[in-house]
């Protein structure tokens, strides 16, 4: 981020971490939260799922601490949420779209980061979904909400889908900038329509 | 794993990753998740104290991302635990056996671990109690259950006790082999015994 | 600490893992926790902020896996908060001192070790705000108390500003000594008045 010139993949982090940050703001704003704590929440949302994902590796120290420009994103980002706050007709699909973004912005940063440490191709699935889905699990621990990948409708399943589709677009040489914006579009468009349709995978019991 | 040749910790740790595999299935399934939620309970239950270990050592990436075999084995038994769920009359004494294997297996491979890092014995023994333990901490905080480490039954001590008896007979020159079993099952019984006994340590108020 | 001659900064370091201990211990009490769980919660507590800036800088393995000293100092303090319990007129108000007080030490110990890593400053506040936080809120997630950083009174902003003083007075080239133990008073003091005059940050909603 620290270049003039981004890449793909930069773009697609900024695009994660802007989509979590506010996610994670307004979340802290529906609990009510003071000014700080919005922050906090915003910070731990945006940054969780990365954190996880170079801890696992041990590419530390991790992202957020070699580069202040994503704490600043973040801020910005938070302090921008909280004065559009009150012009915003409905918070919970918000809240919801973004989280949706940003769990597809990520699951295709950490699967790739993944390729890059030339791990095995399920293992790099697991990866991106662990690295998309932790930013909002923390927010959800953190705000005493019962985690969003534990309720009804498919969650996780989205990045997994997401990642298949990334491993066999990429198996098929299409052009690697196409496969991400794909990806992150399947993983998006899973959650809007698990959602809107009420999709739920079976239970055992 | 990827070897044809299996030691003794190899074997271990196999047992480990199975028995909390089933544990945290089977928690899952007391709690109605679906499929999916069932499969990362299973994981994160299974991985759980492995990576704390290897996170806290520095030994990155974490066994399971080096590794795919345990992603695979954490796979199949989990939905082997789905389709065997109807045939177990008592899930709660399975949940309970499997959780308390588990915790002696991993307690034997964290200390080991500690041993071949070349850290202090009472660290080690430390590091024993935080890999048996953290995965069933893990597993009882996704669930929303309160952590049966702090419920009144003898638990982490049970680590701790089987730790000190593994220092004791490494320092006696004990066969390897022995030591280890003998290890797991002091852990295995005392939970055993703990729960049927309801032996609890004495509180402070 | 394994050194004859103690430094400042091995000092601070002695006094934050003593204060969190207490603070651990007292709030495990609080909960009538047994003897061994109030051992855990004094560790968890004392160690967590720590463990959680070893990790995300990569210095591993980890201080207290390293040293076994710490250890020994938390469980010293433990059984000696446990004999002294009685003594004690209001639990309360010691829990809170300590906690506070640990919060002042820790935030300067995770600021300086930023510095030593040559991150950003602000960054370094950051990762100060974050050790100094992070044991208490383990604790509180623990015990399933709601985390004192999000209630209402101001907590974490105290040690951003603590922080803040500690980055001011080292570019005045104040005497390093004194620019710590400053930089303690401040988040300490922040912390009594905002509990004592009820100070809070603007809410947005």
């Amino acid at each position: 981020m620290g270049q003039f010139e981004l890449t793909v993949g930069d773009i697609i982090t900024i695009c994660g971490t802007f989509s979590f940050a506010v996610s994670g703001a307004f979340a802290a704003m529906q609990k009510r939260l003071d000014v700080f704590g919005v922050l906090i929440i915003a910070f731990a949302t945006s940054v969780g799922g990365g954190t996880l994902r170079d801890i696992l590796l041990g590419d530390v120290p991790v992202f957020w601490l070699k580069n202040a420009n994503y704490s600043l994103l973040i801020l910005v980002t938070a302090i921008v949420a909280m004065i559009f706050w009150k012009k915003i007709k409905s918070l919970k699909i918000t809240l919801f779209l973004f989280d949706s973004l940003g769990l597809g912005f990520f699951t295709v940063v950490g699967l790739q980061k993944g390729l890059a440490y030339d791990l095995s191709p399920g293992i790099c699935v697991a990866l991106g979904t662990v690295t998309g889905c932790f930013g909002g699990i923390t927010r959800d621990i953190l705000l005493n909400n019962i985690p969003l990948i534990f309720r009804k409708e498919i969650y996780a399943t989205a990045c997994i889908i997401g990642g298949l589709v990334y491993l066999l677009l990429s198996y098929l040489n299409v052009d690697a900038t196409i496969v991400k914006v794909v990806s992150v579009s399947v993983v998006f468009l899973i959650r809007i329509i698990a959602v809107k349709y009420k999709l739920t995978l079976p239970r055992i019991y």
